[in-house]
């Protein structure tokens, strides 16, 4: 059992961000997120887009703003557990939590705020018979570790960004990459499409296209894929690999945090905005792109005012005996759980003789 | 009579972010406020020293916080009255209204968003007969415009970070510079106070300590003060001079503002954060420190967001029949008033042979 102060479902940057708050206020975080890395939507969607609304950067590109955000909470020591999704949650006699992944991980805490973005990005799936019979037997939706890929033959499927970009860096790793895609057109940041044809001149990885992939051979793992060309449709190809990776984006669901029992309204969470941002039922917050209120405006900068009030309610919920007294950074520095200090220096007295 | 369609009092961050936003819906501002530079206090109280909570900055100077806030508003062109303090408003029959500053500036708009931090940071004032005489006769309790002090005398009086570093600046800029304090201690920057030691060692600076200014002489412009030293309160000197600058320290005051017929409560405008941080006048919105509601933080990532949500309603005011659809910067890029674009890269459909 993960035991913590605030658990976080979401590690988009509104719950990065809440950990650093919950931080000033020695409380400490753990976060869940059913993407394989930290930042939500920014890394896994647009790393390498610029966002021009967040306050004090001109410009930021969206996997930077991520980077900065891990730093700044670092000395919080957040923890994190990814690539599960937050399942199900019990409310315990004591009034803490407990939170379940889709694979039985076990988090408790006095304080949920659910920070869940558009919701968990479930990965567009190609409509193949046996296709769950393979899932995490050789097809896999999104990439986790590409390590996993070393010296294996995969074939992937798509035409975008995540399709183009996966090809480059498995080209390196994998023993053979095929891209099948059901267009010749590939849409993508110019370099990537260009990389894509290097890589295809110098036969380092293959291209079928327009073509689709429309069925899976294997026993317990999947050791083939058939592929149909559309120049010739009476001719299926059969293609030996260990792993088949359709790429065909994200879409955003709720989830199961929709049945927990909280005001749901156009798919978003209600929440109190007069205070603190509590939902209906008392301990669980929600923040960020998730939650919604009269006015409400899903951009990354209210979200960061969201978490803030969030950590003080929070606070009191934890300790209802004490009370914080805010202390500017700039006054009183930061105290990391790691035992790091960062202070602005100190004004000195000193005599000029 | 300037016009605009948001008026802004206070170009501290909150102000200057305001812009940002306002912009986004193509809506133009212009700012007033009472010191001579916009960031308010984070330019003229702090500007050296670290923030650690700013989202995304694991450490940012205030004074590089609002330079990148001056960038990002850039394109957007607001105005600035600088140096002068919003003293009246009158609500004019259109429904907008007309600011007019201590110094008889007027301005009219649609929209007045008081974004006026702790108030107007008013000098801490010695006690000295005829003080009020000489102001803007050769007393001053800032420096606007250090070219005024060219080749003249100067007295400053103070031992603090502001009468150190005016005391280091002007060495280089007016023909003789005394700085008195009446301790020999000096709070400061290190930096600050080793280089008004070298400075006073190479004979570019007088140092009168302990000591205090007593009196003023001139006719219809300073032209001596009376200095009186505390090792021999019975022989006073007198000392010619052309300026005499104390600095004591600046104490924020609500000011006129107190009188504009708002809710107030501790020293803050009430607003209305269930939505759009409105106050009891509608028309007149209250963003940043110096607004209060129920969990109210003073923290510039709060006003960030208030002054987002803010200009949205502000838009419905001066366009009742437009609705205005919300873009996200990453999709629709800056379309600055300067005619300057800006926009994320394309993806392009290219095909691969």
């Amino acid at each position: 059992m993960i035991k913590t102060d605030i658990l976080i479902i979401g590690a988009g940057p509104t719950g990065l961000f809440a950990v650093f708050e919950a931080g000033l206020l020695q409380l400490r975080c753990h976060l869940i997120d059913a993407l394989a890395q930290p930042g939500g939507q920014c890394s896994e969607i647009y790393p390498k887009k610029p966002i021009y609304d967040i306050p004090g950067f001109p410009e930021v590109l969206a996997g930077d703003l991520v980077k900065n955000l891990m730093q700044q909470i670092a000395p919080f020591q957040p923890g994190f557990t990814l690539g599960e999704r937050a399942e199900t949650i019990e409310e315990q006699e004591d009034g803490t939590f407990i939170v379940t992944t889709n694979k039985g991980t076990r988090h408790q805490a006095p304080v949920v705020a659910i920070a869940g973005g558009l919701g968990s990005f479930e990965p567009r799936k190609p409509l193949l018979k046996d296709l769950p019979k393979f899932e995490d037997k050789g097809v896999a939706y999104m990439i986790k570790d590409p390590e996993v890929y070393r010296d294996k033959k995969v074939v992937i499927a798509g035409g975008g960004d995540s399709a183009l970009d996966w090809t480059i860096f498995l080209a390196d790793v994998a023993s053979e990459v095929t891209l099948v895609h059901r267009r010749n057109e590939f849409r993508g940041a110019l370099d990537s499409v260009k990389k894509v044809q290097e890589l295809k001149d110098q036969g380092k990885v293959r291209l079928i296209t327009p073509s689709e992939v429309v069925g899976l051979t294997g026993q317990d793992h999947l050791d083939g894929v058939v592929i149909n060309r559309t120049s010739d449709p009476e001719s299926d190809i059969h293609l030996e690999t260990d792993h088949f990776i359709p790429l065909f984006g994200l879409s955003p669901k709720l989830g199961p945090i929709a049945d927990w029992g909280l005001e749901i309204e156009k798919n978003a969470i209600k929440v109190d905005n007069t205070l603190d941002y509590q939902t209906n039922i008392p301990g669980i917050y929600a923040i960020g792109d998730v939650n919604t209120y009269p006015g409400k405006l899903k951009l990354i900068l209210c979200g960061f005012h969201e978490a803030t009030l969030m950590v003080q309610s929070a606070y009191q919920r934890i300790h209802p005996d004490k009370r914080y007294v805010m202390k500017y950074t700039t006054v009183g520095g930061i105290n990391g759980f790691d035992g790091s200090k960062k202070e602005a220096p100190k004004a000195v007295v000193k005599s000029i003789d």
